[in-house]
């Protein structure tokens, strides 16, 4: 960390402040020039809070030079960490897809949308339960009835479930009965829930939060890892912005700048970004040439009768045409190579 | 609700989706021009989600006429809510203040700020126990220590206390002790936790996302009146933009755009909006010309020395020479007509 | 257009709206609810301005249906448009790639840069002569020496040359020098220059503004094309949003959008949209499997030396394997199909 | 300016980089930590391009201590700057509103409406002559017949004009019929005409660009002033942002960010931002309140019939009263103050 002190401040200043920053247990350089004192900090400034710093009078600017993530880090861990899940696993260089309905509806809805992405070539199923809603009035998931009807499905396919938590009720069931817990954009910063997160060692899929910087992203993994669990697989959604064309706007520049920020995995979300079925398709293309570990799609025998989010699902037979393209395009995608971008 | 259907749609298909809707109970109006055919729905939309409507082949455009929120309406409740917090009470006119700082850090430090600031004319004391912060290394709050030093100030100076609740495991705790119950930006979309505030009767802060639409803070405020508890004061505290000088950009204009849309007391939050203790005093001084009910202000005795948030905090005698000019401000304040600007 | 009017309006001052938008020679639908009395326009909306309609005390909301645009929209021209450039074309399929450094800076780097470039695959050449900076203390590019560098470039090479114009000044002698003329984002709705640039037939390289919507950008489109000039192509280069990690947020879902609503080919700037060298790959291949028509990018044969944004330039060898690359991808890029998504 | 070399850097390349700064200049200082090498230059860095330096290959962050400003800066001019206008000044504590229709429409109408809002106490007239319009297809204004018309209502009430430049082409005509020249915020990064600005001498009010930062407006006037023309105005009309309900989102705090910064007079313009007559009122107060120098206010006697943006304008009767209002709010507002918040 770097911080700059205001013009004029007098040396008495100047040295009582370098004195609480040592006993922080940081080491202080200082750097007198004919305007400004510059200090440098040395040491593991994770822990002070540029803000807090900044409050002081006599402070004109801070710099943080090292991110303020640990664990999620990959100066600390430079090898790509792969996300076990079953006989699966997300992250390391092969492309692993996601696909399901936004919301369970039936034993039949399910189980046959699973047997078709199954066959198309995902690895994954996904389906809401529980739904985060905007309105109260909107249908809100079938719940733990909907939780039964993907178990049903995950043993008629064998495809791991994915689905949706939306705080810590139900965590003690998820953590029985799902294979990767779902964090939603909108619970990105639920500390408490991220906490208990923490505490349990099932794979988690976090969402980027509709503005969140990529860096409160990975300081949202940081509070799980740190905690203790370090399966966190990251999820770029689309970010909200003034354009309203499309319902967000995804960010895909957050997949090469994740890769030379943190280890860990980071999928796409097509279908959420736009808003719109038929962007799924080039969204999805996209993301896998851009290097993505992963997509989650949602697929949907009968969109326009879906409870949920049908305007943006796309159908079984595209689905399968889809994938293979982007079997194609995989070999062609950039990935990261920590020689040439180096830190 | 009003519907255009695709250029060129046969008349077996619109048929057939005016049936659909007719059997959600809705009255259909049509109205077939030479190239889109428009529909017009009548009766009680709220239930109806306008993306499913987006998600059938034939459909063009969708527009909402009727706000997609009844219990927190104007249109269905003209007057002013006025929410009652022990003998005091916030909106309906009159101008309240809640000020403290950021966090507890002691029994001198919250009782000392607590007689300052209401010898300066706040109604309400704020201050932190739990503290939701990006980083998990840095200070969590006092948790429920805190909570038991608020309690001493509020007793040795009458001052209601308003404080953070982080989720939903300690809302017994604060249901007891606590005399509003302040929700965090980064939780307004926690719709678990919106679920079980609408079980009780206290009186919810509600603070705005970070990044939500006026709608969606008052969709947030409906889970929880839809729940039963219609004791909800919403608060603006500045939003995320491309601008990086501010911490957030203050948005005053929610002030009478949420009056106009709804009954509910709407409070400005400057501390957290800026993000520097100057704008303190030209924000407050814009929102209670504006038309605010109220004001949370952080101040603290020592902010150089705050355990967070100290750049924002602005000192007692700053608040109390504030407190004095918006007393004056508050005579020309802006105050929503409802026969001037009407529906 | 459709207006829905306010509850409670009397049917004289309906009457009264009616009849003077049927003076504007439009057709006027209306349709009596229980509460909201609705009118449907039918004819030539685009010369009525919402926002006018909007002023009227009456008009609860405005819903345009129709793009406000016509000699830009796909409605109207379901063909692709392709862009002749000297021998050669951009839009109508296939992948075009503009190449070369962000500012001329000498005879042997633009030489030897467009050689690079033009043996790596690329079609056509960029470089900065006039560069707008947000410093008036920037250099400010090589002005009329760079177009006379660039023209050497081209005799060498045979590359036509792309180069922003920044104003109404230069405008004869780029007619008469370049190939395509570039209009800069700062520049997309300099609507003095727009009407000067509908005058000439010139192609122009119109890019995106900074903030601008789809929408907005397909105005200032129509601008230069009302004026005559139907020889447009569009440029996504990256809109301003929160994140500050990158300089700009590659919006590629502009690609699928713009597809949909217009026959003008539509190219990607992955270098300014980052700013950053490394993500150039990553995102040009996004890109390309998105379905654009082509890309602009920043090459440098010593970037850490360039005069302007080394930074996000890549090396003529990294921009070869770069192209390989590239071709594969297109073979399985998305491209729209209007009979799937029609209108 | 502070530079962080990547860790691990060879002292060699140090060495090296370092030599290249002292060639412009520069005189640099540097702090070797334990892992990353930190250079602090000292000078006139105004004309080191940030981004240039962070195209090294060895840099990993840079951070600019000294706003890239100069002569806009309160730092180099301490006291406020107060632009003359005739017999009248914007700028230096007071409050100057300058009002008028969006368009000039006909000698009735600007010399009617000149004659209220004078009469209500405000000092300039406003009035389009030529007009920016999204679509090729709206009113783009009277143009010099509107000019002839506004110096007619000069004539008629004393009142200096204040109307937008479009282009470098009228530029002569305006510097010899107008007043203060307006420049619209899509204008302000047009830097072919902020340079021709620089050399008049004619008063600037210059808008900030929909997604303009501060800083960017600074550099802005910064491009004129450098050119010769001290007499610029800033003027802030609301920022691009997410939220839809109104057009844009007033951003007061760049008041208390602009006078910190600037010593030049910032006035603020309620009607663009908001989009809606009915917030005119609440912004314009909030907007005196947090320290305004002055307002741009649109007034129109008929706004249901204005050729333009009728829905934002307010009734020359509700003008009058709001002026009576903002001269009490004056009285009370926030006033920099060098001493308080220094530098």
């Amino acid at each position: 960390m770097i911080i700059v002190m205001k013009p004029n401040t007098s040396k008495n200043i100047i040295e009582d402040f370098i004195e609480r920053l040592q006993n922080k247990g940081l080491i202080v350089h200082t750097d007198f020039g004919d305007k400004y004192c510059i200090l440098g900090l040395i040491g593991d400034t994770t822990a002070i809070d540029p803000e807090q710093i900044q409050a002081h009078d006599a402070v004109e600017k801070v710099m943080v030079v090292q991110e303020p993530f640990k664990k999620a880090n990959r100066l600390f861990h430079p090898e790509d960490s792969v996300i076990k899940i079953g006989n699966g696993s997300i992250g390391g260089g092969k492309l692993s897809v996601i696909a399901g309905p936004c919301s369970v509806e039936s034993e039949d809805q399910i189980v046959s949308i699973a047997q078709d992405v199954k066959q198309a070539g995902a690895s994954f199923l996904r389906g809401g339960a529980f739904k985060p809603r905007t309105s109260p009035y909107s249908f809100q998931g079938m719940e733990l009835e909907g939780l039964e009807l993907l178990k049903i499905a995950r043993e008629k396919t064998g495809l791991p479930i994915v689905t949706e938590l939306m705080g810590t009720k139900m965590l003690d069931k998820f953590v029985e009965d799902v294979d990767v817990i779902q964090i939603g954009a909108r619970n990105m910063q639920n500390f408490e829930l991220l906490k208990e997160l923490g505490k349990i060692d099932k794979p988690i899929l976090l969402k980027r939060g509709l503005s969140a910087t990529i860096e409160e992203l990975l300081m949202s993994a940081e509070y799980i890892m740190a905690g203790g669990n370090e399966n966190v697989i990251l999820c770029e959604r689309g970010i909200r912005t003034y354009e309203t064309y499309t319902r967000n706007t995804l960010d895909l520049s957050a997949i090469p700048a994740i890769k030379r920020q943190s280890h860990l995995p980071i999928i796409i979300d097509p279908s959420h970004a736009a808003g719109m079925w038929w962007m799924v398709e080039p969204l999805s293309k996209a993301a896998v040439a851009a290097g993505a570990d992963g997509l989650i799609i949602e697929v949907h025998n009968d969109p326009a009768n879906a409870k949920c989010d049908g305007q943006q699902s796309i159908k079984p037979k595209k689905f399968k045409s889809l994938m293979d393209s982007l079997k194609e395009i995989e070999k062609f995608k950039w990935s990261f190579d920590i020689n040439e971008i180096g830190f």
